[in-house]
């Protein structure tokens, strides 16, 4: 099935899925319905052009072919149990959650022989939320993982393929465990990390007055949706604890070096810094 | 004594060095002498304009009425002692170190009566380094510390506080104590972190290929000199450590929280992260 044709439904108009909307809709002709539980931005999506219509999730179901879950890993968590018996077989389905192995795992356990599942998790974003915010360019050359198991078939990893790159994204493959583990430690750790940053100066107007742009820049993604986040620590918690044990471990030898009055060890922890996040642009 | 007709050195032609050249040439028409003991910086610097002249340190200690070192804080420390002895009775010198405590006590310890010393620190910079990365507009807006002491005297802050609205920044005032604990917690404890965050992915090439805005922006000051952050961690050593401290407390704090499933608590973390974080800007 050429995707051009196929009836879209984005459920959940924040950021990511009104991206998605924008993406579809200039870049591959497809002008998805969206299904929004809160009126201000289901309204605001319908007003800016985002979505065809806004319908409910049984009326998706229904009469759309291919469905895209952008909310929090919890509720996604919850739509695949009740998409599981109103979905139409031959449809597609995909998610867009920050985590995979929980997802993947029970969406491999219930949804029926006939929906395409593909677990996917687009590395885009921004402090913005919601409708407002929305780019049709956020996707554009960013990694966007695909996940599949042993249960996903060929036609739904290229048809997920198409979508990735209709969106202007480049297709990553990996397990979701490996997923899981390989986002903690550039996702989700740094965001707790930046968490914890800002939290060290909540009581200190002083500090945060003289804030320049290192501390902003670092602490930008702070500013992320509260619900979005406790979803993905609940989720990831394990990968999670590792990467902050791992990062509290490197404090601590930085601290060593800094008590002996290691010149050396101390000049070797910032050029492996330099070196290696020279790497990534 | 106008600014405008004042002799002016500027010793090390990094980018706050180089920037400050630029801001002053652009803003109040002083063309500045530069010191600079790396050929290629030199080089660099007077075919970009930024600097009038290369002179030694002697040269510009005899014929210049203001001196700007922009060196790493060790290099600082040496050259307020071979300073203390050449200047000329009267001048003016300050410095940009990004720790204020152990150079204004050096400072104010040997440099002698007539020499018109208040120590300062521009809260601004990019990932960039040297002539290249200059920028005449670096410290728009900025704030700059100043640190005057007991034996600061009115003239030399009303010299400097026309130098620093000279260049486009806002005056700040504070102790050098003071400023170097809130400093560490906004910007030497985040610096460290930021190293660490990298360093965990150091030996992760697919982690790194997939690191996306978030962790790019997390980690982007982690590019910045190491010469200048080993000195500056020697020099603010305890406070560094203090903040360090607090961050792996606040890492354990939310562990407890995971662990314990209390997603309140979770909520509450990345609550408070996004509302303080968010009068900053």
């Amino acid at each position: 099935m050429g995707m051009e044709r196929i009836k879209t439904g984005v459920v959940g108009l924040g950021l990511i899925g009104s991206s998605i909307c924008l993406a579809l809709r200039e870049r591959m002709g497809i002008f998805p319905v969206g299904v929004e539980c809160d009126q201000d931005t289901a309204d605001k999506a319908l007003k800016l052009g985002i979505v065809s219509d806004i319908v409910s999730l049984n009326e998706a179901a229904e009469n759309c072919r291919f469905i895209i879950l952008a909310v929090p890993v919890g509720k996604i968590l919850e739509l695949i149990e009740e998409l599981s018996s109103v979905m139409c077989p031959g449809s597609y389905l995909t998610d867009v959650g920050s985590t995979k192995a929980q997802i993947v795992g029970k969406a491999d356990l219930i949804l029926p022989e006939g929906i395409n599942y593909l677990g996917g998790h687009p590395m885009a974003g921004s402090e913005k939320s919601g409708p407002d915010g929305a780019r049709s360019d956020l996707f554009e050359k960013a990694p966007y993982v695909l996940t599949p198991t042993k249960k996903t078939n060929k036609k739904t990893i290229e048809f997920m393929k198409r979508f990735v790159k209709g969106i202007g994204a480049e297709p990553f493959y990996m397990s979701p465990e490996e997923h899981d583990e390989y986002i903690a430690l550039i996702s989700h750790v740094p965001h707790v990390i930046a968490g914890a940053l800002v939290n060290s100066v909540h009581n200190n107007p002083k500090a945060l007055e003289l804030a320049a742009g290192g501390f902003k820049d670092m602490t930008r993604i702070a500013m992320s949706n509260p619900i979005i986040w406790k979803d993905i620590c609940i989720s990831n918690k394990d990968n999670i604890k590792k990467g902050l044990n791992n990062i509290k471990a490197l404090i601590e030898k930085f601290e060593k070096s800094l008590d002996e009055g290691d010149e050396k060890k101390i000049m070797d922890f910032f050029e492996r810094a330099s070196q290696t996040r020279g790497k990534i642009i």
